[in-house]
């Protein structure tokens, strides 16, 4: 029988700079009586791997450039958030009805680069991705298999929107020991026709089995998936980034 | 303690028109052990719904008009193929490179509207998307309600591409019994500040984690979700489909 379960790992304190992410969380999953497996994929918000990291900017400390002033006019938005937004975009994708969808240094495509006011854990504050979330997600990795004693996949995971469809889904941005595809290519249905998918973003399906347990409010920021036994080597999240040149809609 | 369990659903038939899916299903899934059970979601590939539905297509049927023939010369494809997604096809997003976004009567954008070749049980045979995938899931949820004494959300599913993003994600085409999106509108964090997401495509998250104990080549087109408890009214699939005027990338 395959079976996956999802469970959510509640109980973290307040991230800050600094913290040891992996020693917290296997703290909080055991007073949940739970434990971190061998073979587990650690599912892990970005906003408190980014937090951990200190990717935190204090708005006080921002002077918006005539850029970001413009642009704030424009929405009716404070120009120091737009300011830090397009400071972590590489390229502006679309600029409409105050909506700014970019680009990031990392490729991937989302709304204000990722940059977030809500649940930055203080005043004034916002959070940034993490400068290189693959690197973030090896070195959770490599805490767990100290702290827990298991070696463990880690999915670090955001909320993006996505274009045609309302609403938005947890994908994968960064990602240790584990597959981001799983590739179909030249395969055979029964008929012997070459199946249509080829490629399917199991990592992104991961982070949104995740979500699914793990709330907006309620601090429960990281959950556990096991049952998941990819037979394929470990990829990082720049798998998925389509270059500019290969994407219709950009 | 929030928890998911995923679980695959193994041991199908072939499906043909007119085949009691609910039935058929429940039979698999107590061969293997398992039960349905109120509460429970049941997740079904796309294409055993329309194959029990007779929304199947055999190509020596089709006779090709003009633009499917220029078009599959131009990608070196079967033009009668591209006949019948040109019959399914509510509006070409886009054309380039032999690759076919359309908008489906539906409202949903994905390649070659829906239409498959692969796994459709036949040669030379393709399988459509249903006429009204929202109504498959409401009979299905009904037809479960009798077969397996259990009232169970159904979601209709199908694996499709996106923008910007390598790797295609199994997504919701029609729901019944089961909110399409979890909304935050209005909510606010503990510093006071709105929520930057504000609408989570639940059940899109809940396709996605079935994808992952279905696979493609296995004969495994259903998986039972259990443990996900939305307070939320139900919807239909149609909540996802984003108004051309309101989408950046149409």
């Amino acid at each position: 029988m395959t079976q996956l379960t999802v469970t959510a790992v509640k109980g973290l304190p307040e991230i800050r700079p600094g913290d040891d992410l992996a020693t917290l969380i296997r703290d909080a999953a055991r007073a949940g009586r739970q434990d971190i497996r061998e073979g587990d994929i650690v599912v892990i918000a970005q906003k408190i791997v980014s937090k951990s990291e200190g990717r935190i900017v204090h708005l006080s400390d921002v002077v918006p450039g005539e850029r970001a002033r413009a642009m704030a006019a424009e929405a009716g938005k404070d120009a120091r958030q737009i300011e830090v937004v397009l400071s972590e975009c590489a390229k502006i994708v679309r600029w409409e009805r105050g909506i700014l969808i970019c680009e990031t240094r990392h490729g991937f495509v989302c709304a204000n680069a990722g940059v977030d006011r809500s649940n930055a854990g203080a005043p004034d504050t916002v959070v940034l991705l993490p400068v290189d979330p693959d690197a973030s997600a090896k070195r959770l990795r490599d805490a767990f298999a100290r702290s827990a004693g298991a070696t463990v996949a880690v999915v670090v995971t955001d909320t993006f929107g996505r274009a045609w469809r309302e609403g938005h889904t947890n994908i994968a941005i960064g990602i240790a020991g584990l597959p981001a595809l799983k590739r179909y290519v030249g395969q055979r249905d029964p008929e012997g026709y070459e199946l249509r998918v080829t490629e399917i973003a199991v990592a992104d399906e991961i982070a949104g089995a995740a979500e699914l347990v793990m709330g907006k409010l309620d601090r429960c920021p990281v959950a556990i998936v096991r049952g998941f036994t990819p037979d394929e080597p470990a990829e990082t999240a720049q798998e998925y980034v389509r270059p500019a040149e290969r994407d219709l809609f950009r």
